[in-house]
């Protein structure tokens, strides 16, 4: 993990909580303080649910470095955010290293809730995923819930918002990379599927599964096989079961 | 599923709500209510977090039968609830079974978040698990959350509450049951381990993991793989990952 950025001082945190609450890891504020500013910030910032953490001046102080810290301090989320030309610098990257060859993507079309893409996340990272591929529009987007759920990899795995997902698919395909969405309507078993190659796993919404243009772009649509009453998995769940698989097929 | 059973009547409802809420799994009400005492009902229900379902009177005289229903229904969750005798049951009558090696059960040692149990049910039931073991105190249990969560599985599902995880490991292993369990401490890896066996897998705490008398019970221990930076998975994402690498396996 990269060193930790802070901004210090009430009116810079008041700003940030206004402008860009999802990149707040924590707030720093002084305990019992007298000051009804710092009080009123942090009671905004607890209702947008942002971790406030109780530290003493001297703590403050060496967060702050030559800045007045007011008795509040920000700490900043290290980015992982990607746009689209990022991740395509990622990934030509990626391909010239000598293991280009295990290059592994994770494309979330469309994940509604900041608990499953925050599970994501911290399987995605877990199973050693190059970096994950969200909608701009429409879906879950780095907040706090997502990164507490993700148990640090929010603060670690490339994160890639992107405006067209169809158009990500296009290229990556030019740079020999498959494309293997899971539906129920796949006609191969995840078992049964090669794994082992350059891939971006392609997981579909909540509910409503994978788009039809999303469905059209894919190499291979691929089934999980269920057994049971209930007719899918938890979209977190079935992501590690996809990513686990192209684990143990590289292992 | 077998047929729905149901609870009608103001008294009956009312009872059922303050004794066994987590038996209910849905309420029907009439539609704009002129009754207080169904509106009373209905706010309770509400507040412990049970659908309301609202019904008109054919409905709710068909769900009815012969009694009066005077505007409120309970319908009751079928119960898929063993103690641990019947568990003994299930598990000799499988095991005589002609695909009793294919024997799978899921042992919960202690998941406490309900969200995570309902996941670990709706993952059991798509991966066929014979039947879900967890202990009667300190875990979460059967409600109206796991219920929403398991996608109907909690209604499928075998699950056994017992008094003594360890006494339960016992006497599967009498019957020739393999019990591993899951620990980062765990000397094999998943992806090499045998389970194509009579198995009972066993999955540890949020945060603590297995409990040291049940680990010291487990005839192997395996880990999975963790590449990045979070330290494990989220137990329904692990329980899924373990799972179907059996269901593979045994494909």
């Amino acid at each position: 993990m990269s060193k930790a950025r802070y901004v210090t001082g009430l009116r810079a945190v008041e700003q940030l909580i206004s402008t860009k609450p999802d990149d707040i890891r924590r707030i720093f504020a002084e305990y019992q303080t007298a000051n009804p500013r710092v009080e009123a910030v942090i009671g905004i910032a607890n209702r947008s649910g942002i971790e406030i953490q109780p530290a003493n001046r001297a703590r403050l102080q060496q967060m702050s470095g030559e800045a007045r810290h007011q008795g509040i301090v920000a700490e900043v989320r290290r980015s992982t955010a990607l746009d689209e030309a990022g991740l395509r610098s990622l990934v030509e990257a990626r391909l010239q290293a000598s293991d280009g060859s295990k290059l592994l993507l994770l494309m979330l079309d469309g994940v509604q809730d900041p608990h499953n893409l925050g599970a994501c996340m911290r399987t995605a990272d877990a199973a050693g995923v190059d970096a994950i591929i969200v909608p701009r529009h429409g879906a879950a987007g780095l907040g706090p819930t997502v990164s507490k759920v993700a148990s640090g990899a929010a603060e670690n795995l490339p994160f890639a918002t992107v405006g067209n997902l169809v158009r990500v698919l296009g290229w990556l395909k030019d740079y020999g990379v498959t494309c293997i969405g899971t539906s129920d309507k796949g006609a191969a078993g995840l078992f049964d599927t090669d794994l082992d190659r350059p891939l971006v796993l392609v997981m579909g919404r909540e509910e409503t599964g994978l788009a039809k243009g999303i469905e059209g772009r894919c190499d291979e649509l691929v089934n999980l096989p269920m057994q049971g009453s209930v007719a899918s998995l938890n979209v977190s769940v079935a992501t590690g079961v996809c990513l686990y698989e192209a684990v143990r097929q590289r292992h």
